[in-house]
C-alpha cells in the first residue's frame, strides 16, 4: 500500500528511538515510509522532501531529531500537512534541547509536540488524524486503547491478588 | 455550521490566551465551539465532555490549561479524537510546569503540544488535521501561509529600504 | 484489618518505587491496600477508584505516577480524601515533570506532594494524617523517630571513634 | 474555639500569600492561629514552636516560606504532627528554590508540599487531614467541592451563551 | 561601501535587540546589510540568501532568532560563511529556548553562539573575524576595547573618590 | 581606619546591588574599600587589585558579578585571601548564570558564593570572618542576631495579637 | 591538636564526598573533627553541635548536605561563626536541590557555599580564613597554589611535547 | 607549518573532548597547537598566553573548559582574535554550567560558543573564520560538507532499501 505517514528522523542514531513509531504503525495497520533527512547536512533534501510529500500522497510527516533539532520545524516551514515532532534525548541536556527547539514554535508554523523519546505516541497521533476520515483505523485505535486498559486492568489484579514483593519478583 | 473543533480551557482565565485559537479558526472558516471544562473542578463534566465529543461531530480537541495542566491529557484519555493541547503561560513558573504536564504524556496516550501560549498554532494544528480530507480548507491554509510569507517579504523590503532607526521608531 | 490507606500507581515499573510505601505502612501497623490505577490507561477505573474510596473505608489516598503524572491530582478531584502524591523519577526528565505535573494543583484541589520517589515519606505522611485521631500510631510514629534519632547517633559516636577512612571501608 | 491549625511563617513578608490559607480556614469554620517563626532568625522559637505545638492542641502545621525554605522541614523534624509545605514564590528563582528546598526532604520527614503561593490548597488540605475524623468538615468540604463545581459550570454556560469577546470584554 | 556583513532576523519583532549589532558595526566601520530572513515563514528566502550570501561579498552573517530558533542553524547548513546566532530573549522561556535552538547545533555546522539578547557582541564578533585579514579593524577593535577599560577605569575612580551613596544618587 | 574588606564589582550597574554590602559593613563597623574591577574590561586591573590586595592589609575580598561572571573566580585564583561572590541577577536567566559562574569552582580554587543579590549577607561573611580573631566583631555580630531575632519576636506578637487583615493593610 | 574546623554531614551516605575536606585539612595541617548531625533526624543535637561548637574551640564550621539540605543554614542560624556549605549531589535533581537549599540563604544568615560536592574547597575556604590570621598556614596555602600551578605547567609542557593521541592514551 | 589556531583547555580532563577539535583541524590542513592553560591555576600563564598569542601568529583561539569555566572569556577579554568556547559537559549539571559561564558575556567581550562537547564543531568555526580570506580552505569546507551530505544520502537510501530493523541489526 502507498505509504500515508512519512517518518523522518535527522541522522540513523535517531533510528533505535523512531524504530518505535513504525513499529506503532505496523500494529494499526498505516502505511507509511522511513527515511533520513538531515536538517543541516541535506538542506536540500529537506526541502524537496517537504515541498513534495502532500503530492506523493503523505498525509501525516512525523519527524524526530535531537539536540537543535530544527527537522520537524523548517519540515512544518515546507508543507500544509500536518507535522508531528519527536524530541529525541541527548546525552547533555536529556533532552530538553530538543523540546525546546520543536515545540517553541512562533505563530503561523505549529509543530505538533510529542513527549521526550514519544516515538510510539506520534505514530498513534498519526493515525488519530488519519482516523478522523478513517472508520476502520478509527476502530482499531479504539480497540488499541481496549488492549492498553485490559493489560492495566489484567496487572492491577494480579497485585490486588498476590503480595507486592511476589509482584516484584515475578517482574 | 455544526462545529468540527471543539476548544476546551480549564478556567476562564485561560480565556484571553486561548481566544487566539477562536480568531484563527474564524479566519480560516472552521467551524468550533469554546467552553470550560475545568479537570480538577468539574470532573464529571471532563469525562461527558471528552467521551461525547465524537458522537456530537467533534473531530478535533484543543484544550489549554495551565500549572498541573490535567485537562489535554485526560482528555484524551477518553477519547480517539485528536487531541492538541496548549500549556498557558503561569505566574511562578511560566508555563514550563504546563509544558511538561501536557507534553509528557505516557506512551499509549499521544497530546499533540503546541508553544507555551500557543494558541493560534493549536487552530492551525487542527485545521491542517481536518485539511487532509478538506481541500478546501487545505487552499485556504495555503493562502495563510503566503499571507505570512507576503508579509515578511513587505517588511524586509521596508527594512531593506529605510534605515533602520527609522524602522525602529515606526513600528 | 480492613485497608484505611490506599496506595495505587499509574504503572507496575512505579512498584518498585512504590514499594516504599507498603514496607513503611507494615512497619507502622497500617493496614492498606495496594494496586494499579492509570489515569489515562484505565480513566473509568481511576474515577470508580476515586469516588468509592471514602465509602469503602479508605482514610488517606497515596498516588504515584511519573511524567505527565496526572492521577494524584485526578483522584484528589473526586474525593474528599487527602491524596498523597509521589512523583516517580523518569528517564528523561529526572523525575522534574512528574514533581511540576503533581505539586502545582490549582487552588481548590490539592495533592500532598513528597519528594521525587519520596514513597517512604507518604507512607510517613499517610500516618501522621491517621494519628491525628490515633494515639497508639501517634506513639509508634514517635518511637519511629526515636529509631532514626537513635540510628544516626550511633553513626556519629563511630565515626568520631575511628577514622574516616575506616568508616569508608566499612561501609 | 480553640485552634487545631497553626500557620506560621518566616517573615511578614509571607504574610500576603499566607493570608490564603487563613481565609479559606474561616470559610471552612476551621480554628486556628496564625504567627511568624523564623527557622533561621528565630531558631529558638522554632524549637518551642514544633515541640509544644501537639500539646497546645494544634493538629496540623502549614508553614509557608521562601528562598532557602528550612521552617517546613525543621518543624517537620520536631513534630509528630503532619506538616504542610508552601513554598513562597522569590524574586530570583521564582520560587524553585524554595519549593525544592521544602520538597526534597530525606526519608524519614516527610513534609506535605503544595504548589508555590499555594497558601489556600494548604488550607484545604489541612482541613481535608482534620475531616478524617470529623464528618461536619467533611461536609463542608463537600459542599465547598460543589461550589466550585457550580462556579465552573456557570462560568461554561455564560461561555456557551455568549461570543467569547463579549466574554472578554465582562472579565 | 559593499556590505561584508549580513545581520538577519527572523522577524522585525527582533530589531530593537539587533539593531545593537548594526549601531556596533556603525562605529566600527564594518559596512552590512540589514534585513528580515525568516526560517518559517519565508523558507525559500531562506535557502536563497544563505545560498548566496557568499557570492554577493559577504564574509559574516549574524543572526537573531527567538523561541524555537532555526535562522541561524539552517543558514549555517546552506554555507559555508561563518554564522553568529543570537538568541533573542522570549517571554515565556526567557531565552533558554532560543539558546538551546541555537548553540545545540550537531556535529558538522557549528553557530557561533552568543548571549541571550547579545546582538552587540554579535558584531564586535564579526569584526574580530573580519580583522583576522584586516589590520585597520584590529587596530580599530583594539580602540574599542581601550575606550571600555578608559570607561571602567573612569567609574572606579569615580566610586573610589565619592562616597558611594553619591555615586548611586548620580546613576 | 585602614580597610580590611575589599567589595569589587564588574561593573557600576551592580552598586544598587552592592551598596547592600557597604552598609552592612559600615553597621558593623568594619572598614571596608569599595571600587569598580571588571574582570572582561580591565584585565589588567583585575590581576593587579588580586595580586596586591593582601600586601595592601584586605583580609577578605566580596566580588559581585552578573552573567558570566568571572570576577569572583579570577580574584580567588590570583590571592590567598578568601574571597566571597555574589552572583548578581540578570535580565534574562535572572541570575543562575551568575550563580552557576561563581559557585562551580574546580577544586583548587573554592569562592565562598552567597546567594543571587545576596550582598548583605557577604558582608555578614566577611564579618564572620574577621570576627575569628575579632572579639569585638563577634560581640558585635551576636548583637545583630539578637537585632534579627528581636524583630522577628516584635511582628510575631504583633501578628498574634491583631487580626492578619488589619497587619496586611499596616504593612 | 584541639580541632579548630568542624566537618559534619546530614547522613554518613555523605561522608565519600566530605571524606575529600578531611584529607584536604590533613594535608594543610589544619586540625578538624568530623561527624554526622541530622537537622531532620537530630534536631536536638544540631542545637547543640551548633550552639556549642565556638565555646569548644571550633573556628570554621563545613557542613555537608543533600536534597532539602537544612544542615548549613540551621547551623549558621545558631553559631556566630562563618559556616561553608557543601551542596551533595542527589539521584533525581543532580544536587540542584541541595545547591538552592542551601546557597539561598535570606538576609541576615549567610552560608557560604562551594560547588555541588565542593568539599575539597570547603576545606581550602575553611583554611583561607583560619589563615586570615596564622601567617604559616597562609604559607602552606601558598605553596598548595604553587603545586597546583606546577602541577598544570607540566602538564601543559606535556601535551605541548608529545602527540596529544599519545597523551591520550597515556591518561 | 607555524599554528594558526590555539586549542587551549582548563586541565588534560578535558582533552577526551577537546581532541575532536584537533582531529577535525588535521582533517581540514589546519595547522595548531594545543595546550593546557588552566584560568584558575595558572592565571600568569592565561594572561601570558591571550596577550601573545597574537603576536606569535595564532589567528583563532579554540578553549574549552567546565563547571565555573572561566577560560574562555578571560582569554577573550586579553585579545583582538576571535575566541572560540567549548562549554565541557559537567558531572552535576551536565555543562550548564559550562555554557552559562561562556556564553553569557557582558557587552564588548565576545566568545563564540558552540554546543555542549562542541569540540569538533569549534574546529570547523575556526576554519570556516580563516576560510573568509583563504580560499584553498574554503574549498575544503565544501568539500567536507558535501560529504557530510554524502554520508547522510547514503544511509538514507539504505534505510529506504532494507527493513529499518535489518537497519538496526546493523547498526
Amino acid at each position: 500500500m502507498k505509504p500515508v505517514v512519512g517518518i523522518i528522523m535527522g541522522s540513523d542514531s535517531d533510528l533505535p528511538v523512531m524504530a518505535k513509531a513504525a513499529e506503532m504503525l505496523d500494529q494499526l495497520q498505516v502505511p507509511y515510509e522511513c527515511t533520513i533527512v538531515s536538517a543541516h547536512r541535506t538542506p536540500d533534501r529537506l526541502c524537496e522532501y517537504a515541498k513534495q510529500a502532500e503530492e506523493r500522497g503523505i498525509r501525516v510527516i512525523i519527524a524526530g531529531a535531537g539536540g537543535a533539532a530544527h527537522l520537524p520545524g523548517m519540515t512544518a516551514a515546507m508543507t500544509v500537512l500536518p507535522v508531528i515532532g519527536v524530541p529525541v534525548q541527548t546525552k547533555a541536556l536529556s533532552g530538553v534541547d530538543s523540546l525546546y527547539s520543536i515545540v517553541q514554535m512562533p505563530p503561523g508554523i505549529p509543530v505538533a509536540t510529542v513527549a521526550i523519546n514519544g516515538a510510539l505516541n506520534a505514530a498513534l497521533l498519526a493515525a488519530k488524524i488519519l482516523a478522523v476520515n478513517d472508520s476502520e483505523l478509527n476502530a482499531r485505535l479504539k480497540e488499541y486503547a481496549g488492549q492498553l486498559e485490559d493489560s492495566v486492568l489484567g496487572k492491577a489484579e494480579k497485585l490486588e491478588t498476590i503480595h507486592y514483593e511476589d509482584y516484584l519478583k515475578q517482574m
